[in-house]
């Protein structure tokens, strides 16, 4: 392991002011929503979000930086709304993205999450599937008892993202099944909309729902989520093959060991031409033995010379663009966008 | 296999004409909603209601009775409504609880499901699990975006369903795993309770609020279908031991191969004296060898020795004595609960 000799960057430090906002005013709504659980479930769901230990005794967690809780006050506050009406709807929300998580840990047998060990790892799949499914539950629940005009369309909307972001997790599935000469760049753009820009979209209509804004306003604020995300997905991706082990907290070349079939990969492989088949060469199952760093190395070099790097982040300033844009067209003050700007810019500045 | 000489009785032969004409109208808005699914998600859908083949080709199906949404409409129908308003509400519960069958089964890994491989068998489980989710879903957007003045409650009180079906299927698990002769009576009953009735309760419950019941009305359907449910659960269980293999399509004694800690081998465990303790010394877990048609009536007669049987049939015609007195509470005119009365009969007699 390398040690980087200047001090790591902490998240905090570069975090806009709305995310820390967002979080101490969701935070009792998200722990009452979960209190309020059977205690069967709300014991998983408490290990989950980082509030508990497996064996019921506090833990000072990590429930994760809350970015759509604060898109939704954020988006609320950007049209003119009282983002402290919203705050249901956005607990509403964090409670949705921690279900499709609950879930996702289970179907890619990920063992790690915020730096704990999953759910399914402590608790059984069993109790892991069915407190996502609760929390699914909950949250809808929690929208549906919110007095405010809006919680209606809110719900619906809600509903729709999940059976959205189902379909993206299936697609992801599929495409990590597939050989990956095969994978198109349209098809894995589709699936990184549906699984991450989706809720994000969907975070910042719901702001605009909660603030009164017109059908045009929500459609362009679902819009704008939708490209920050996908932006955010592109940066992620680009981190997961050469991000900084000392910043990310995973090792280099992570997602390469495993032969993720993420966006600079596709695209480079998309690209044609020698490059693209020497990088399809290295790019089948791995073999039986551990792969050093140096193997790794080779493979990230493969992918930048096929261009994947660079089409990542030329990709992910387009959508940047393209969130700009729409936040225009949603936002009729552009000084009163500026909480929502900056939380892009956050998420697609260090991957979350 | 003994061959029974009679003619199996066939559940048509029986059925309450409601439940025919539930599955009739509400059938379209079932498949509306499922074929509304993104495609990945959808085929699998199809699969579990038994509509497609896992090549996509059509089956003559198989998609369950339609218990639920028969309730729904019954319900409406008995508290003056016009069922015919309550079609979405009863599709809703329908995706509702094949939500839950799809994630039980990848659960309890149980193989076939009204006579057909399960999803998570042909799809794999991360597909079924995110069907189930869509499902979840899909049944509230349905709810979400009814028109009638009742959907509003409707969303709130199935979600608040859905948590409680979560909860019991979380303790479900959670007893399988324990040794026989420390699971209790009353757990045993609360369990099947948040299992089988709150989705048969909130069924009625709906049914009652798009009638434009008052709250005690609804309280009163939300406890008839709750008793029903459990007189339901308590005949199940019963078949599930000593039912005709010849009627039920399962092997005799299934649910003692498995040493299922249904209510009635619970109750005749919790009996105390020499019957339980034979029994308990029986129950175990099963030997590494197949268990031949003698042994299982072994153990089903100890379970019949230890008053398990008799405690069962008593406590059902309980249930359904108290789903009675609740149904008199819900509705005022008395012939009008009849359609309500012939379905608990009816899938108390039968178990489905």
């Amino acid at each position: 392991m390398t040690q980087t000799t200047e001090p790591p960057v902490t998240t905090e430090s570069a975090e806009p002011t709305a995310l820390a906002q967002a979080r101490t005013s969701v935070d009792p709504e998200l722990r009452r929503a979960v209190d309020a659980l059977p205690a069967s479930i709300r014991r998983v769901a408490r290990h989950h979000f980082g509030w508990e230990h497996a064996d019921g005794t506090p833990a000072t967690g990590n429930a994760g930086k809350a970015v759509r809780p604060a898109l939704v006050l954020a988006a609320a506050r950007a049209l003119g709304g009282e983002p402290g009406q919203a705050v249901r709807a956005a607990a509403a929300v964090e409670l949705t993205h921690n279900f499709t998580l609950l879930h996702d840990d289970v179907i890619d047998r990920d063992a790690t999450r915020r730096h704990r060990p999953t759910a399914w790892t402590v608790f059984g799949d069993a109790d892991a599937i069915l407190t996502g499914d609760a929390l699914q539950a909950q949250a809808q629940l929690l929208l549906a008892e919110d007095p405010h005009p809006a919680a209606p369309a809110a719900v619906a909307r809600l509903a729709a993202c999940v059976v959205e972001l189902c379909a993206g997790q299936v697609a992801d599935v599929a495409l990590e099944g597939r050989d990956p000469r095969e994978v198109t760049l349209p098809e894995t753009l589709a699936m990184a909309e549906a699984k991450t820009g989706a809720l994000l979209g969907c975070a910042c209509a719901l702001g605009g729902l909660y603030a009164g804004a017109d059908a045009a306003q929500v459609a362009a604020l679902d819009a704008f989520g939708r490209a920050a995300g996908l932006a955010f997905q592109l940066i992620d991706d680009v981190i997961g093959i050469w991000g900084d082990p000392a910043r990310t907290g995973k090792p280099a070349g992570a997602d390469l060991a495993v032969r993720k079939k993420s966006l600079p990969v596709v695209a480079a492989l998309a690209s044609g031409g020698p490059a693209a088949d020497e990088l399809a060469a290295l790019y089948g199952p791995p073999g039986p033995g551990k792969e050093g760093p140096a193997e790794l190395e080779a493979i990230a070099l493969a992918v930048e010379r096929a261009g994947g790097r660079d089409w990542a982040q030329a990709q992910a300033a387009d959508q940047m663009a393209r969130a700009v844009d729409e936040l225009a067209r949603a936002v009729p003050v552009p000084q009163s966008a500026d909480g929502l700007l900056s939380l892009a810019e956050f998420v697609t500045r260090r991957g979350h």
